[in-house]
C-alpha cells in the first residue's frame, strides 16, 4: 500500500544538535524495567522500535551517580565500564536501524532511597522527599563545591553515555529531578545566588547544560525533557510564568538543541502518564501550546498519547510541536511508524491507556502490555511482534471462548498458519472485556477486541463462529479439531467469598435481588433503593467505577475496601490520586480495612480487620488468640455490590480432561486451557496465555512455556565493578 | 577466655538424618534478597555464618518452579542449571566451615504473582491470594494428575538441590505455600481424598515428604518448617488441634529428619518475625512447647530471637526442642556461637528485634542490619563484621558527637587502630537513641548503645569524652587531631515543614505552650489538657509511640498522617498490623491522607489531600489548575505534637568546610560528615556510614565510597537458560 501524503510531514528528517533524525517519531524515555541490569532486554526491547520505525529511541531514566540511586526501581544507569558495555548493545542494535538514541541523565537530589547504594542524593535544600515519605528519605544540601561536584557527575556520566553510542544526551528537568528541584520554590529555599528569583533558580540548570554543551556539544545533541507546568500553582512551576519564562531564558544561551515538554512532577506522574480514565489524547497540549513560540527554530517534542496520525500532523501543523514524543504508543505499536508510512494505519495496535505497563514497573518488574504481549519478551523469549514462524506442521484448532485471550491465542495461531474456528457462547467477540469497556471512562480499551477482531478478519485460515451457544464436552469431542483450546473466562462470586478468610459472607446471595455482581449490574438488575455500598477486594478498576456510575445515578454510595488503600492498584497505575479527588468530588463515602460480618435486608454490618488485640493470648482453641474489641459498625443500606473475588469456569476443561481416554477416538491431539478459566487474571495476563500457547504451540509441551533467558550474575563470570576498582573523583578542590 | 561448661550442651553434636550438625545452632531459612540471582552476595553472606559458628545455615525460601514465582520479591530459585552453579557456590563456602547448609524448598500456589515468569500457581482450591490482593493472584485449582506433577516438581528441585550440595532439603509447610494450603481449611475447599478430614488435607504434604525422602532420604535430610499454629482461630491451624495432630500424623510415616516450628502464616509473618516492640524472647515457645512430646528423637528446632546462651540453654533442657534456631540474632551477629564457645558471650551484638532487616527486602532490596553495617556487604565491599584492616598509617581522629554513626565510626576507626577521641557534648553517649530507647515498647534498642559502649571501652586507643558542651570550630581546629569526623545529628522542625508542601504550617510554632515535637516531650515539656493531636509524616515508630504513650496517659487522642497507611513504613517491618490493633484496642482516633491546614489555640483544621478535581482546568496562575471541593475538617484538639520532618545539625560542618583555607595552617587533613548531620536518615543508615567512613578512612577519597561489586549480567557473557533450551517435564500422564 501507498502512504497517505497527507502523512509526509511526519517522515520530514530534523535536525537535533549536530545530529539528524530520519523522522519526526521520538520514543521518549520511559520506565521500563531493564535498565542496565538487563543488556539483552533492553537492547532487543528498544532495538525493535528502531526497527518498527521510531526516528529516535530513549533508554528509561538513567541514573548518572550511585547518589541517585532509585533501587528497588530499575533505572538505566551510567555509574561504570560495566553500564557502558551493557547500553552499547542498545546503542549498536538501534543504529543498524538508522534511529538516533538517546539517553536520559538523571539525578534524583531529595528524592533517591538509595536502597543498593547506602548513599545519600545531594540536593537545594536539606529536605524530606515527598515521594517516599515513611522511608526517611532526605536530600543534603548543596555547598557551591558540591554543586560544582554534580554538574561534573553529569559530565563524567555523559562522557560514558558518548562512548556507549549514544546520540542525544537528554537532561531530565522533569519528575522532580535535581535540576528542578532548583527551579522550584517548593524544593529550593536557598538564599545564595542558586535561589530565590528565577535567574538564581534557574542557575544550577543552565550552569549543567552549559557545562554538556561545551565538552560534549559538537557530537552528541544536548537536550532536555521539561516539566513546563508542575500543577502546584504559584508553590512550584506555572507554565506561563515561571515554566515558559525560563524556557526563554535558557533558550537565550543556545545550550539546549531540542526541548521535550511535558506537565506533571514526580508526586503528578500520573498527569505526564495520564491514564484514559481521566485523560483524553492530547490532554497536555493547553500547558505545553507555547513552547514552540519562545525557542525559534529548536525542535520541540509533545507527548499526548497520540496514536492516529491524524492528530499527529495537526499537532505539527498548528504549531505546537515539531515531533511526536511517544512513550505508551510505542510500547503498544512498535510498528506504529512503519505502519503510517506504509499505508496501513487501520493495522496500528493502539495503546488503551491502562497504563497496566507502568504498574509492572511500580511493582519492581519489567513492563507489560495489554496491547502488545511481545512487549519485553523480544530478547529472553525472542518473540517479534510482527513475525510470526510458520507451523511446520499446522493442524486444525478450535478455540473456545473469544475472550480477551481466545481472541488473541485465535489471532496468533492464524499468523502461524492453523486452521482456527473460534466459537463464541454470545453474539459479539470480547467476552467479560464487552461489558467493561462499555462502562463509564473505559470505552478505549475497546481497542483491544475491535483491533484483534480486525486483524482476524483479514486471515483466511481463521473462523469466527458466533451465538453459538455453551459447548459441551460432547460437542468439543465430536468437533473434529486435532486440537482444542478452551478459553471460557470466569464470573464474579456470588456469595461473597473473598480474600478474608476465603469463607461466604453471611447473607451474600446474588439471587436476592438487593445484592449484585459486576455481571448482574451490567446485564440491568435494578438496583434497589438509593443508598448503595460497594465491597471492592479487587482494588483495581471496577469497585471505584461502580461506586462512580451509582453516584452519578444519584445513589448514596458508601465504597468499602479491606485493603489499606482506595482502590489500590491505582497506586501502581499512578491513578490512586485521581481517584481519591473524583470520589471526594461526587460525596462518594470510603471505608478501608473493613470487611462485612454479614448482611441483612436493610443493613450491613462491617468488621474493623484489627479489633483484635496485638497481644497473643497463648495457645486456644475455636479462637482467634487475641482478645476480641469493639469494632464493628452498621450502615443502612438498600443495595450491596459484591467484588470479593473471581471464580474460574473451568468444568468444561475438567470434564474434557477427565474425559482424556476418549480423545484418541475422537482424533483429538491435546486440549489446553487458557485464561480465566485457569485461574482469574488481568486481562494481559489472559492475553499472554493465550499468545504464548500460540507461540509455541508446536514445542514438546505446550501447557507450560518453554524456559526465557533469566539474564543475571552467573559465578565465575566477570563482575563490574570490581573489588578494588577506584571511583573517578567527582568533587572540585 | 574458657567456654562455660553450662552452655556445653549448645554445642554437642546431633545427627539430622543421614547428617550430623556439629552444634545446636541453626540459621533458620530467612529471606536476605540475593537468592540465586547475586551468588557472591548469597555465598559470602551466609558463609559468614558457618565462619561464625552455626552448625547449620540456609538459603532463604526457594522457588522450586517458575509457578512458584515470588519476583519481585527475590527468593532462590531451583529452576535451571544457572541456579546451581550459583547456589553451588554458597555450598561450597559454607562447607569450608564444617557446617551444613540447607536449602527451603518452596511452592507458592495460590501467592504467587509471578511477575517475571507470567505463569499461574496450582492450589488445592482456586481461590484468590489475600497476600497480593488487588494484583489479581489467584491459583488454579489441582487435579489429581496436577498434585503429582506438583510433587514432581519439588522432586527434580530437590535433585539439583542435591547436585548443588545442599545438606538439608527442607519443605516448606509455613507461610502459607502448598502444603499448609491443603492442610488449612481456610485455603483447602476440596471434596475430595485431599480435602476434608485433617487425614485427607495432610495427604498432599505426606505424599510429597515421602516422594523426597524415597528419591534423596539417604543422601541428604528431609526435613520440615512447619507452622503449628496459624492464629486464626478453628478457621486456620491451631496448635492444640491439627497443629499437633498433623505433626503425630507425619511422624507416624518416618519421613521426617527434623521438625522446624513457628506460629503465624504468610499474612500473620509478624507473628514469627516478632518485632521487640510486641514480642519478648521466647514468644512462641507456649505455641510449639508441645511438638518435642509427639516426635520421639527426631530432633526439634525452635526459633524465638534468643541471643543469650542463658535463654538457649534452657528451651534444650526444658524440653522444648533440640536445637536454636535464629534468623535475626544470625544476621546481628554471624559470631554469635563462637562468641560463646570462646567464653565472650558479653561481645555479642545481640539483635534488637527492629526488623529493619526484612523491612529492606520487603522494599525489594537486600537485608540492612541496624546493628551489623557489614550484612551483606560480606561480597560486594569485602568486610568481615569480626576482622578490621589495620591502618597502614594511623592518625589522630577527632568524632565530633557520639550518637550512633558517631560510636560506629569511632568503634571501627579504633579497631583499625586509629587514636580516637570520641567528643560528646552531653552526659551519656547514644545521641537521639538515649531517648528513643527509652520510650516504651524499645527498650531492647538501646543494644545499639551498650554493644558500642562496652567494644569501645575494651580500647586503649579510643577515648571517650562525655558532657564537653557544643564544640565550635575554633575548639575543633585547635583541637590537635589530624582528621576530624562530624557527626552532630538532627532535630524534629518546629514549624511543622513536612513533606506536604514543604513549607511550614501556619500557626505551627514549637515554642508555644501547646504545640511539641519528640525532643520536647522526651524531655519534659507538659502536655496540655486531655485532647492531643499527632500528626505523623514520618510514618515510622515514633508517631504511633507518642499516640499510644499519650492514651496511657489518659489523654483522647487523634493520630493524623498525609499518608495513606497507619504507620507505614510498618508494613515494610511486618508491624501494620500489630499497630493497627494496639491503636484500636486503646481508643485513638486515627485519620489518612490528611495535613494541616493550620493550627489555633484549642483547634486544627485538617484538609484532606485530595479535595481537588481529578479533571484538570487548564493553564493557570497562582491556583492549583482544578476545581477545589469541600474537604476540610475542624478538631477541638489541647495539644498538638508534630512529626512532621527533621533537620540536620550541620552548622558546624559548614563553618568547617568554609574554613578549609585554615585547616592546614592546623595541621587538619581532612574533616567529614557522616549520618544525620548531612541528612537526616534511620539509625542503621547513619551507622553505616560511620561504618563505611571508618573502613575507608585511608581510601584515597574517603568522603564518597569505593565502588563494590553489582552482580548483574553483563551483555556477552553466557545466560542461562539460553535460547531455545528445553523444560523439565513434570506432568504424569
Amino acid at each position: 500500500m501507498v502512504r497517505d501524503p497527507k502523512y509526509d510531514i511526519l517522515f520530514d528528517p530534523i535536525k537535533i544538535g549536530p545530529k539528524t533524525s530520519r523522522n519526526r517519531f521520538f520514543q521518549t524515555s520511559h520506565c521500563a524495567g531493564p535498565g542496565s541490569e538487563r543488556p539483552g532486554t533492553q537492547a532487543h526491547f528498544r532495538a525493535m522500535k528502531a526497527e518498527g520505525g521510531w526516528g529516535v529511541v530513549f533508554t528509561e531514566y538513567c541514573s548518572i551517580h550511585p547518589e541517585a540511586d532509585e533501587y528497588p526501581y530499575t533505572s538505566a544507569r551510567l555509574w561504570d565500564e560495566g553500564d557502558v558495555i551493557n547500553l552499547r548493545y542498545m546503542c549498536d542494535m538501534a543504529h543498524k536501524y538508522d534511529s538516533l538514541v538517546g539517553v536520559q541523565l538523571w539525578y534524583s537530589g531529595i528524592h533517591a532511597p538509595c536502597l543498593e547504594s547506602r548513599e545519600v542524593g545531594r540536593a537545594p535544600t536539606g529536605l524530606v522527599s515527598n515521594m517516599f515519605p515513611s522511608r526517611t528519605t532526605y536530600g543534603s544540601e548543596m555547598d557551591e563545591n558540591d554543586i560544582k561536584a554534580v554538574i561534573n557527575m553529569y559530565v563524567l556520566a555523559a562522557k560514558r553515555a558518548e562512548q556507549a553510542g549514544f546520540d542525544l544526551l537528554e537532561v531530565s528537568g522533569g519528575d522532580s529531578t535535581v535540576p528542578i528541584q532548583f527551579l522550584e520554590p517548593r524544593y529550593n529555599h536557598r538564599t545564595d545566588k542558586y535561589g530565590g528569583s528565577l535567574e538564581n533558580r534557574a542557575r544550577f540548570y543552565v550552569e549543567l547544560m552549559t557545562a554538556l554543551k561545551r565538552e560534549l556539544g559538537d557530537r552528541c545533541a544536548i537536550t532536555t525533557r521539561f516539566e513546563v507546568d508542575t500543577l502546584h500553582g504559584s508553590h512550584g512551576i506555572e507554565a506561563k510564568e515561571d515554566g515558559i519564562r525560563f524556557m526563554e531564558l535558557m533558550h537565550r544561551e543556545g545550550i539546549c538543541d531540542l526541548w521535550s515538554v511535558k506537565i506533571g512532577d514526580y508526586e503528578e506522574w500520573g498527569e505526564d502518564a495520564g491514564v484514559s480514565r481521566f485523560r483524553k489524547t492530547g490532554w497536555m497540549t493547553p500547558f505545553i501550546k507555547d513552547a514552540k513560540s519562545v525557542v525559534g527554530n529548536i525542535p520541540v517534542v509533545a507527548n499526548g498519547r497520540f496514536t492516529s496520525p491524524d492528530d499527529m500532523v495537526n499537532i505539527i501543523r498548528s504549531g505546537v510541536a515539531d515531533i511526536i514524543g511517544a512513550a505508551r504508543p510505542s510500547i503498544a505499536d512498535p510498528f506504529l511508524p512503519n505502519k503510517i508510512a506504509e499505508g496501513r494505519p487501520e493495522d496500528i495496535r493502539e495503546c488503551i491507556g491502562c497504563n497496566m505497563c507502568v504498574s509492572k514497573f511500580n511493582q519492581g518488574g519489567q513492563l507489560q502490555c495489554t496491547q502488545n504481549q511481545t512487549a519485553m519478551e523480544e530478547y529472553r523469549r525472542g518473540w517479534h511482534p510482527e513475525k510470526f514462524e510458520k507451523a511446520t506442521d499446522p493442524c486444525s484448532v478450535l478455540v473456545v471462548g473469544a475472550g480477551p485471550a481466545g481472541l488473541e491465542c485465535a489471532r496468533v495461531l492464524g499468523e502461524r498458519g492453523y486452521t482456527v474456528h473460534l466459537r463464541e457462547a454470545e453474539a459479539e467477540v470480547g467476552g467479560h472485556w464487552k461489558w467493561v469497556s462499555k462502562l463509564p471512562r473505559l470505552n478505549e480499551w475497546s481497542r483491544v477486541i475491535t483491533y484483534r477482531q480486525l486483524q482476524i478478519s483479514k486471515m483466511k485460515n481463521v473462523e469466527v463462529h458466533l451465538n453459538v451457544g455453551k459447548m459441551t464436552a460432547d460437542d468439543i469431542l465430536q468437533y473434529g479439531a486435532d486440537r482444542v483450546v478452551i478459553a471460557t473466562g470466569s464470573h464474579w462470586r456470588t456469595d461473597g467469598l473473598g480474600p478474608e478468610g476465603h469463607v461466604p459472607i453471611p447473607g451474600a446471595d446474588a439471587s436476592l435481588p438487593y445484592i449484585f455482581t459486576p455481571e448482574q449490574i451490567v446485564t440491568g438488575k435494578p438496583i434497589v433503593g438509593d443508598r448503595v455500598l460497594i465491597l471492592d477486594a479487587e482494588g483495581h478498576f471496577l469497585g471505584i467505577t461502580f461506586a462512580e456510575m451509582m453516584a452519578d445515578m444519584g445513589k448514596k454510595v458508601t465504597y468499602v475496601t479491606n485493603l489499606s488503600e482506595i482502590a489500590d492498584y491505582g497506586v501502581f497505575t499512578l491513578e490512586v490520586q485521581n481517584n481519591k479527588r473524583m470520589l471526594n468530588e461526587k460525596g462518594i463515602a470510603t471505608l478501608r480495612n473493613h470487611w462485612i460480618d454479614k448482611i441483612e435486608p436493610g443493613k450491613v454490618t462491617l468488621g474493623y480487620m484489627y479489633r483484635h488485640s496485638a497481644d497473643l493470648t497463648g495457645p486456644n482453641t475455636g479462637n482467634v488468640p487475641r482478645r476480641l474489641n469493639p469494632g464493628t459498625v452498621e450502615i443502612e443500606v438498600d443495595s450491596v455490590i459484591l467484588l470479593t473475588s473471581r471464580q474460574s469456569d473451568s468444568e468444561l476443561y475438567r470434564e474434557l480432561k477427565a474425559r482424556k481416554s476418549e480423545w484418541k477416538q475422537n482424533d483429538i491431539e491435546a486440549v489446553f486451557q487458557i485464561g480465566d478459566c485457569k485461574a482469574p487474571m488481568q486481562a494481559l495476563q489472559a492475553m499472554f496465555e493465550g499468545h504464548r500457547l500460540a507461540r509455541e504451540f508446536d514445542s514438546p509441551h505446550p501447557e507450560y512455556p518453554l524456559p526465557w533467558i533469566r539474564e543475571r550474575q552467573v559465578w565465575g563470570h566477570e563482575t563490574f565493578p570490581k573489588m578494588g576498582d577506584a571511583r573517578p573523583k567527582v568533587e572540585v578542590d
